[in-house]
């Protein structure tokens, strides 16, 4: 399980953050180490004395472009965020992410990646839109910023915990609560949940628009719509949200309609 | 409560170490801070450099000659340790003593010691005696020694976990488990988790749909993609779903195309 995780460090300025953090993911058994533009040289002396020991962690550790490219074989990427967004995200606390992994990570193919961010500025709002969750280790309001090794450490601390747990059985009660391996994320938002109508309203407007685009065919259903209404409603969409997704329905039918007004 | 814990490091060799403690110490909210015959100057400018702000810490810390007298006001005493030790001593992991601290912390007179050793050498066996009970950080056996600032970090974490369930009236559990008020609901299904490199494709071919349908404009964004990622990221989509969404998008787009290729 532990060889499924995968660190990613974002543009890190110090190398011996790199060594530090490397050091620390070696000694809770985890072994993915993936470098999104360094902004300093992975291999400095530095690095190295930091990593005391780890340095197979710096060796074998992969350089990517960019994020998309570090994490493009996984399957949940979580970012670690010290900011409320505008944008509320779904949030795991450490904890809640540890609980998870056994099940997200049942699967031999699964894989996940905790995304840090730079020393100064973390992630950007682009990254953090890449993430399925953001994860929060809480801290002093006061003195909230977290050195980046040390952030990797409470990380990589939890994953560890999760996976003796998961091994010994020991703290049956947590495993077996923990989430199924695709139950969705939560966000907090003030945004109002949309309702049973107005899901059903939508609904409709969906079988509608999809039958004139002709991905759908109500004399033959299948199960096209089953499958989306379990999507859309495990979501549990806001009213905001909803209010897109009939805007680009009705959008669509304008687009077959033109079609439609235009003689062959 | 936080501040009835006292971090106490034993014989420090690198201000650097001291400055890191400082600063872990300082992000979870705890303030008191001593430090027992440091073998090097806790006023290094490398202590005050990985301080990062947490100046305070250091400036404030109390320079003891022995353990004795660093921990001689407090009611309970916890040494760090990595090792199995030949006499067996009381043993608690960094979860239960974080589970311990409100009851043990209920007076305000108490106070609680949590002590760590040398970068090298640990404490030594009358240091480790002198503690009421041990605490050890679950390790890779292979790669055992954490830096001492992360360490701290880790139990210092722990004990803001209780203090922040503590102050909720709830335990760790039941904080951690306690699901969000719009917290979507969890499928389980075989089919396999969509990967971050196939939502990425998902995401492109959306933004190139809504803007052919003239539901999007790249040029003023606003936050329309943004909300669109968030929702389908919390949804864990699985690859079935997401072929069907796909499956949309291009009959979407055959529609749009149609439209377009017809002269006006």
């Amino acid at each position: 399980m532990l060889g499924q995780i995968r660190i990613v460090l974002i543009g890190t300025s110090h190398p011996g953050n790199i060594g530090a953090a490397a050091r620390a993911i070696h000694n809770m058994g985890l072994s993915d180490l993936a470098l999104v533009d360094p902004r300093c040289d992975p291999r400095d002396p530095e690095a190295h004395s930091r990593a005391s020991g780890a340095d197979i962690l710096i060796e074998t550790s992969r350089v990517h472009d960019d994020l998309g490219e570090a994490v493009s074989d996984c399957t949940l990427v979580v970012g670690a965020s010290a900011r409320a967004r505008t944008l509320p995200w779904p949030m795991v606390t450490p904890r809640q992410l540890g609980e998870r992994l056994p099940h997200e990570l049942a699967s031999s193919d699964s894989r996940i990646a905790l995304v840090f961010g730079r020393e100064d500025t973390g992630l950007t709002n682009v990254e953090l839109q890449r993430c399925h969750a953001h994860v929060h280790i809480p801290t002093n309001p006061d003195f909230a910023s977290l050195n980046l090794a040390a952030a990797v450490q409470v990380l990589t601390y939890e994953c560890r915990l999760a996976w003796m747990a998961s091994t010994t059985g020991a703290t049956t009660d947590t495993v077996a609560q923990s989430p199924a391996p695709q139950a969705p994320l939560a966000i907090d938002s003030d945004e109002p949940l949309a309702t049973h109508e107005e899901l059903e309203h939508y609904f409709d407007h969906l079988e509608r628009t999809l039958t004139d685009i002709g991905f759908h065919d109500p004399a033959k259903p299948r199960q096209l719509m089953a499958r989306l209404r379990r999507l859309y409603q495990r979501t549990r969409l806001n009213r905001m949200e909803l209010n897109i997704l009939r805007g680009i329905l009705t959008a669509t039918q304008k687009c077959t309609n033109h079609g439609k007004h235009r003689p062959n």
